[in-house]
């Protein structure tokens, strides 16, 4: 199924396929399977032509005898392994602000930055082939790292890369939502403005107070409106029927999420 | 652009368009146009003949002169405005639902039970043209429901409901993704383990702890390994950039979250 | 045991008594027992003569019958129920602020403005019949307010009020703590610095990010040091042994706590 | 001021003051001034006599010129830095328990059990001279821990310790408070009433949701009302005007609070 790009959809492990191994010990690792190719781990190593053939859930164990299962990964958990150079976003801010900015199959949209191309990676996969996804960014490495993410995806065809301040605006028109990652959100409305549709969606995730209390005086003097200012809270519980309770730590802040829609200038 | 299906991709609006019209000073209203019909709203009425032709993102006024802007509904306010009967789920919880069952263009996924089918129009909408969604349940009437609220969307080609007790198994094979919103989660392991690809994902939300309690015990003994628990809270702020600071009040409790992936029996 | 002010040590309601007439249905009722007067209530009607003689901890009916039981007020409730006219601090929050103004028996403290008093009472109770609480309102008719529910504890004797403009000076030395409950503290640190200890404890609560972000370029230029800016998040739990969960709303924001310690200029 | 106990009146560090050492670079130190004596830390030692004469809130230096500011330590960092061997309240709890609980100059409490004394210590802090507390810890070594910790606060006239199972009832009458910090309060619900006063306050914390839903139906059949579970949550924030955000992480389960009110039996 050509559309699922990284998902397989054989019952068994083929060369060149992308896995997860995991372990309930230790963390996961996710990699292309390449004939003659070794994993190498805390808990022993794992050749990957041991892996073709195997049935996708199944149990293999390391030289050292520790188990780990062949899974396909999810979005969540690439995200979470995208090799990067930044703070990326979080699954549980992603979540919302796909909901909150409609990014639906054929959808298309842009972010500036790319940064490592984590939130590129989940925008390419959610707009599908009839979609596409436009991503900014102005430092050089960064953009090849992110190309370089997306490539792992095979999502090539549905990114354009820019390497291009978003000051001189997008360039492109008629957008269905507009993400920004920057620490300077409020110096680009006028150019958000220009390139999403109107009525279109607009958001962003910014550390501060400050940069929001920034964000929505610029937000009001641009029309744009129905903005809303939110943070998302997730906290995990320890997964034990008899001792069940919230665990012991969890991330406190990642930061506020802004969302707005642009509207006609009257 | 056929794949966006309830979504236009002219730049004004016409007869048949799914439109939302918006005020900052009360709620939205999310309809269909449809020539010589009317809005009643209490703050005026908005005929549907004066609508057409307008701009995306342009201001309208009803006959009292009170302000709507027309927009093109997004899948957050498409939710909380379906017609329901039942709890249903709310966008925070949605988001990270679909990142974490890794719900992608192309995917073909089953819920059980349908409810209003809210949740079943977010996952129609996210699993495009290419991807499938299987949704059981009980109750005539509800399925009923869920039904017309996936026609309103254009969504029907995309999901299959089944008046049909999951008890019997789902009937469907290689699923990649089963979301359970039912009261007893833990009584339909079996049938989930049997209709899942190994490997995939099962989640469900359940209300309290001991229901909880009760699921852990159930996905232990039915193999299913890499258990989550959580929950998320969403906190809105005051958007005032001279009076930032959080909303008096809170939703403080939807659910605990459940996850696990489904490996093959050793 | 004088030094209880409000608290019987009898086992019987007596005349002149505190009491709380709780239900579990409605609200309670935080009056003294005054021979010959009624407790009118939506439940029915209580006179107080029945209640006199009655064990503490006991059942009483009202005319109607419905059930209430005979409590002796805690400060929680006595806080939650007095008569105010504006925003009072909440039990989450204070019980935090007496841990870190480190308020005890025997403190000398100061508070700015009064507001009805709330504060104040709980202050006034904590500080003992060997400690002291300083309150300065400059509004005429809450400091009235203030005043009457401080005399209502009978804690009149540990309690001086102050009808004065802090922008003077506290005109006290030597204080173990100031709480100030003001719009502006940040244009009153001299004035607290001067009266505190050296090393002593200053707190305050903010409803907003603008304030403390001020307050905090203050403290600062005043040399105080040690700051923590904190918040509260209280979350209750229905209490049903079989569907243990939390409620499903809550208070999502009272304020900003800043607690800091003024130390000697260098 | 005899009755603030480990507080010193006089403007001076005295022979046998409890004194808190305490650098904004790194963690504070919480002693008593022993002419001769020396405080190691890692940025360099300090001499005792040397701080003998200082001024409360001045800064002094180590050996390597590191600053650090001498205070009077409030109850809130003497409970952190208490010698333990087991885990303690936190603060955000203790704070409202306090409250919920009614502890208050002049009442007389029990605790069970004392663990390492910190709670204790803080529950003699406020019952002042007028009150007593007392303590139950069935293990020796703990008491006599618990003991040394109360003694260092010259807290010992109001604690009394008892090497003691509550299974066979406090042997105490008329507790206005009752705090159970057990893993099992539900197995002492019996001699809990027994030596509460009709209507006061029962209050314990629990780490899991299961010991909750048991200490449900026990206060249920023990005829205990007014039940309220709670949790709460403390969020701290970076203290920076221009980066005003919270911390990236935090607490995020220290344990359910329940509270209860003691009727007596229909």
């Amino acid at each position: 199924m050509g559309s699922l790009n990284w998902i397989s959809n054989q019952p068994t492990v083929q060369e060149g396929d992308l896995v997860e191994l995991a372990s309930t010990q230790t963390k996961f690792f996710i990699f292309r399977i390449s004939a003659g190719q070794e994993l190498q781990t805390h808990r022993g190593v794992i050749s990957h032509d041991d892996l073709i053939g195997k049935s996708w859930g199944s149990e293999v164990f390391s030289h050292k005898g520790s188990p780990f299962y062949i899974l396909q990964p999810g979005i969540a958990d690439i995200i979470s392994s995208t090799k990067r150079n930044t703070q990326i976003l979080y699954p549980k801010d992603i979540g919302y602000i796909l909901v909150r900015l409609n990014i639906l199959p054929g959808s298309v949209v842009a972010e500036a930055g790319s940064g490592s191309g984590s939130f590129t990676q989940i925008l390419g996969a959610m707009v599908g082939d009839t979609g596409h996804v436009h991503s900014f960014e102005v430092r050089p490495e960064m953009m090849a790292l992110a190309q370089k993410n997306i490539n792992r995806l095979n999502l090539q065809n549905r990114v354009t890369f820019y390497n291009h301040d978003i000051r001189a605006g997008f360039g492109i028109n008629n957008l269905s939502a507009i993400f920004l990652d920057l620490p300077n959100p409020y110096d680009f409305l006028d150019q958000v403005k220009e390139s999403l549709t109107p009525g279109a969606f607009f958001g962003t995730l910014l550390p501060t107070a400050n940069q929001v209390e920034k964000l929505l005086i610029s937000l009001r003097r641009n029309q744009f409106v129905f903005v809303d200012v939110c943070e998302i809270l997730l906290r995990f519980y320890q997964a034990e029927s008899e001792k069940f309770r919230p665990v012991d730590r969890m991330v406190a802040h990642t930061g506020y999420l802004v969302f707005a829609r642009s509207i006609l200038n009257q």
